[in-house]
C-alpha cells in the first residue's frame, strides 16, 4: 500500500509548478508532483528536483494517497476547465475536509462556484492567486488564498512559509470567502498591467523625448530604484535596458512591440465597468496592449498620419527627469487609488470581508509589483483601517500634491511631442476629475434629459418650489414635446 | 369576429412607444396599441392619439387579431426579462411568417438568442435599434433593423417610411443578422456617450478655464454648430445653456452633476475589451461617468485635494476657442475611427456582413448622434467600402492634420489648467500612438519574458540564429532561473 508522506501535492509541472514545489521543498514540507503528462514528472524528478524530497506521482489515485490528510492538492494549470477536469478526476478519491487549492489565474466568478460546490460535498476549497512570476515561485511568491474559511488552519503554515517575507511579515493572509482570493489576484494583475503601462510610458518620453539612450535611461531607472519608485519593475527595466544582443545592439530594440491583453487586466477592467467604480488606468492599460497587437495597422497608419517633429529638448533636462519619475509615482498612487476603490466595490457586491492592510502586505513582496509604495500603503491602512481613499490619507495627500506640478509639465509635453500617454493622462485626468465638486455632468444630464425625458435631481442647495429634493425633475427645454417622461424604457 | 385591420402593432405605451405609433400613424399606417397596464390604452386613444387612425387593444389575443398578415408586432419595454415575457405570450397567437420586432434597448447577445428560438418556432425576429428619443420617434427616429433576414421586404416601407429623412434617404436600412441590429444600436449608443463627454469637457473648459459665462457659451456652441460639429448634441447644448431658471439663474447650475451609466455604453465598453479593440474614448466616457456618480465622495476630497488656480487667461481667446472647436471635431473623428474599428472586429467574431455606408447614413438624421459630420463617414465608405480606418479616408485624414495642433494645445493647457480632460485626452493619445510605428510595448514584453517567461517575437528586420521569425523567444535576463518557458501558466 502507498505511504501517505506527502505535506501537499500539486498538479501541473509548467515553469510555475515545479518553482512552487521546489520552493516548498526548500522550506522543509514534502511535496508530491504529479502531471498530465506524466513523463513529465519523472524529468522533473531526475533533473530540477533530483537530490530533493520531492516524490512523483503517475496517477491521480497514487498522488492522493501519498498526500497526508487533511489532503492538500494545489492545481496549477491553465485557468478554465482544465481545473474542473482535475478536480472532477480528484473528487472520487477525497475524503471529507480535504482542501483542494487551485493556485492557477481563475476568474473569480470560478472560484466562487467551485467553493459552494465542493462545500456541498464536504470537502474545502481554495482559490489561491499566486504571483511572482518564475523567480517568485521559486524563492518566494506572493500568495492570496480565498474560499472555504475553514481550509486556512490547514495550510497557513505551508503557504506563509512558501511565500515571500517582508520585513518580517509574510506575504501571504486570509483574504476572504469564496472567489475573494482571485479577486484580489485579478486586481492585482490589473495594477500590474497599469504599472507596465507607466513604465512603458516613461521609458518613451525618455528615449523619442529626450532622446536618450538605453544606456543612460537604465541610469535612471537604477537611480528611481532607489527613491519613491523602488519597486521589481523598476528593477527589471534596468536590467533589460542594459541587456545586449550578441552584436552590441540592445535586445529590447530587436523585440516586436505588440503585446498580448487576454487575461486578467481585462477581466478588471470589465468588473470595474460593471461595479461602476472609474478605474480607468488599468482600462487605458488593457487598451494599450490592444493597440499594441494592432501592429501592421499601426505600421500603415505611421506612413500617412504625422505628429509634430520631435526637437531636441531646451529646457532642463535633470529637471525634466526628476517632474518624469513625479508624474510616474502620482500616476501610480492614482492606480492604487483606484484598485482600492474597486475592491471596496467588490466586498460589498459579494458580501466579502476584506483586509485592507493585508492585501496590502501580501503585494508587498514576493509578487510583480512588489515595491517599497506597498509598505506606504499598508501603513495608510493600519493607521485608518477605514480609510475612504488613499488619497484621503496623510502621507499619499502630500505625496501627489508635491508630484502635481511635474506631472501635469510632463503630460503637457508629452502632449505636444506626439507621444501616447495614455496611463499618465487618464491618471491626471481622474486627479482633477475627483478632486472636482463640480463636474460638467449636469450638462450631461440636461441632454439627456431634454432628448429622451429622463429627467435629472436638483443639486443640493438649489432647491425650489420646482426642483424638489430626492424627485426626478423634468424640464420642457425646447417648449415642444409631450409631458411624459421616460419611465420605463432607456432610449 | 374582430378584424385585422392594423398594418402593424405596437406593445409598449411609454413615451417612445406613444411617439412612434403617433409616428408611423401620421406616415399612413394604421397601428394597433397595446399595453400591459391597458388603462394606459384608453388614456393614450383618448388624449394623444384622439382623432388619427390608431387602434387600441385590451390583450394580447384582440392585440394579434387585429393585425393584418403577415403580423408585424414591435415591443418597446425594459430590455430583458419583459421582452421575453411578451414574446411568449404572443407566440402561441401567432403564425408562420409573422414578425416579432424588439424595439427597445436590448443587449445583442439577447437578440442572437432570440433570433434563433423564434425562427426554429417558423417565427421572424427582427432587433431593431431605435434612436432620437422622444421627439425622434415621434418626426422620424434612426432605425438599425437587423435578424431574420425574411423579415425586411414586409418591413421595409413602414420602416424606412418612419425613420428620418436626410439628404432624401432614410435613415434606417438592413443592418444585418441575428443581433447585428442591436449591436450597432449599442455601438451607436457608446458614442453618444463619447459625444456628450467630449462636450462636457469643452463646457468645463469655457466656463472653468475661460471663465466665459453660460451666454457666451451657448454663443459658442451656437457658433460652432454652423460649422464641422453642426450636430444635435451641440444644438440643444446651446438650448440648455440658454434656459433660464423662473429666478433668471441658468437651470444647468442647479443641476446635479451625478450620471447614470449602467447601460449601453458600457457594454460597448465591455465589448471592446472582449474583443481587443482600444475603443479607448468611449471607456473614459463611462468611466466619467462612474466619476460623476460619486458625488458625495468627490465633494469630500474636493477639500483636500488642491489643484493649480486657474488664473484669467492671458492669451487670445478667440484663438484657444478655435483650438476648442479643433480639439472637440479631432476627438470625434477618433471616437468614431474606434467605433467602426470595433464594429469590424464584431462583423468578423458574430459572421455579420456590416454595411459601413448603411450604418453611417443610420446615424445621419434622427438620432442623438445625428450630424454633419455622419455624412462625410458616409462619403468616405461610400467612396471606399473597404476602408480600412476612417483615419485612411483623405478628407478626414486633412481634417485631423488641420485640427491637431490646436487640439494639442487645447488638451496640454487643460493639465497645466487641472481640468479633467479624459476624453480630450485619450483621443490624443490614441491617435499618437496609432501613427506610432513602434510603440513602447517591446519593453512590455521584455519585462513580460523576464518575470514570467512569457516569450516574445522578433521584431520584423532584426532576426538572426537566436532571434526567429514566427518564433517565441525566450531570453534569460538576469542569468539567474531555470531554461524553462511558460506553456499553459500565465502569472
Amino acid at each position: 500500500m502507498t505511504q501517505a508522506v506527502a505535506d501537499i501535492g500539486l498538479i501541473g509541472l509548467a515553469v510555475m509548478g515545479q518553482n512552487l514545489i521546489l520552493n516548498m521543498n526548500d522550506k522543509g514540507f514534502t511535496v508530491c508532483a504529479y502531471n498530465r503528462t506524466t513523463s513529465k514528472v519523472d524529468d522533473f524528478l531526475n533533473n530540477e528536483a533530483k537530490g530533493t524530497n520531492v516524490v512523483g506521482a503517475h496517477s491521480v489515485e497514487e498522488f492522493v494517497a501519498k498526500l497526508k490528510r487533511p489532503r492538500k492538492m494545489i492545481i496549477l494549470v491553465k485557468a478554465g476547465a482544465a481545473v474542473d477536469a482535475f478536480i472532477d478526476q480528484l473528487v472520487p478519491h477525497l475524503e471529507k475536509g480535504d482542501i483542494i487549492i487551485d493556485g492557477g489565474n481563475s476568474h473569480y466568478p470560478d472560484s466562487i462556484r467551485r467553493t459552494k460546490a465542493l462545500e456541498e460535498k464536504g470537502l474545502l476549497f481554495v482559490g489561491a492567486g499566486v504571483s511572482g512570476g518564475e523567480e517568485g515561485a521559486r524563492h518566494g511568491p506572493s500568495i492570496m488564498p480565498g474560499g472555504s474559511d475553514a481550509a486556512w488552519p490547514s495550510l497557513k503554515e505551508i503557504f506563509q512559509k512558501t511565500a515571500a517575507q517582508s520585513d518580517g511579515e509574510p506575504c501571504c493572509d486570509w483574504v476572504g470567502q469564496t472567489g475573494a482570493g482571485h479577486y484580489v489576484k485579478m486586481v492585482h494583475n490589473g495594477i500590474e498591467y497599469g504599472d507596465m503601462q507607466l513604465i512603458c510610458e516613461a521609458y518613451d518620453i525618455l528615449r523619442r523625448g529626450l532622446g536618450l539612450n538605453v544606456t543612460e535611461i537604465a541610469d535612471i531607472f537604477e537611480k528611481w530604484n532607489k527613491g519613491v519608485l523602488d519597486s521589481f519593475l523598476i528593477e527589471i527595466t534596468a536590467t533589460i535596458l542594459r541587456y545586449n544582443d550578441k552584436d552590441g545592439e540592445p535586445m529590447l530594440d530587436k523585440i516586436l512591440d505588440s503585446a498580448g491583453q487576454k487575461g486578467t487586466g481585462k477581466w478588471t477592467a470589465i468588473n470595474a465597468l460593471d461595479l461602476g467604480q472609474p478605474v480607468t488606468l488599468i482600462g487605458e492599460a488593457v487598451f494599450a496592449r490592444c493597440l499594441s497587437s494592432l501592429k501592421e495597422e499601426r505600421t500603415r497608419a505611421s506612413k500617412i498620419l504625422q505628429g509634430p517633429q520631435i526637437k531636441p529638448f531646451e529646457g532642463n533636462k535633470e529637471q525634466f527627469i526628476a517632474d518624469l519619475e513625479q508624474a510616474l509615482y502620482a500616476s501610480k498612487i492614482v492606480s492604487y487609488a483606484q484598485g482600492f476603490m474597486l475592491m471596496r466595490e467588490a466586498a460589498k457586491e459579494y458580501n466579502w470581508t476584506l483586509n485592507n492592510p493585508s492585501i496590502a502586505l501580501m503585494w508587498r513582496g514576493g509578487c510583480i509589483i512588489r515595491s517599497v509604495f506597498l509598505k506606504d500603503i499598508t501603513n495608510a491602512f493600519r493607521k485608518n483601517p477605514t480609510l475612504e481613499n488613499l488619497l484621503f490619507d496623510d502621507f499619499f495627500n502630500k505625496a501627489i500634491h508635491d508630484a502635481q506640478e511635474g506631472w501635469r509639465r510632463v503630460v503637457a509635453q508629452a502632449m505636444l511631442w506626439g507621444i501616447p500617454t495614455p496611463a499618465f493622462s487618464t491618471a491626471l485626468s481622474f486627479f482633477d476629475g475627483y478632486r472636482t465638486e463640480r463636474l460638467p455632468a449636469n450638462l450631461l444630464q440636461a441632454q439627456r434629459d431634454l432628448f429622451g425625458a429622463h429627467t435629472f435631481r436638483v443639486l443640493p442647495g438649489k432647491e425650489n418650489d420646482f426642483l424638489k429634493p430626492n424627485s426626478d425633475i423634468h424640464v420642457n427645454w425646447t417648449g415642444r414635446g409631450g409631458n411624459v417622461s421616460a419611465s420605463t424604457y432607456q432610449a
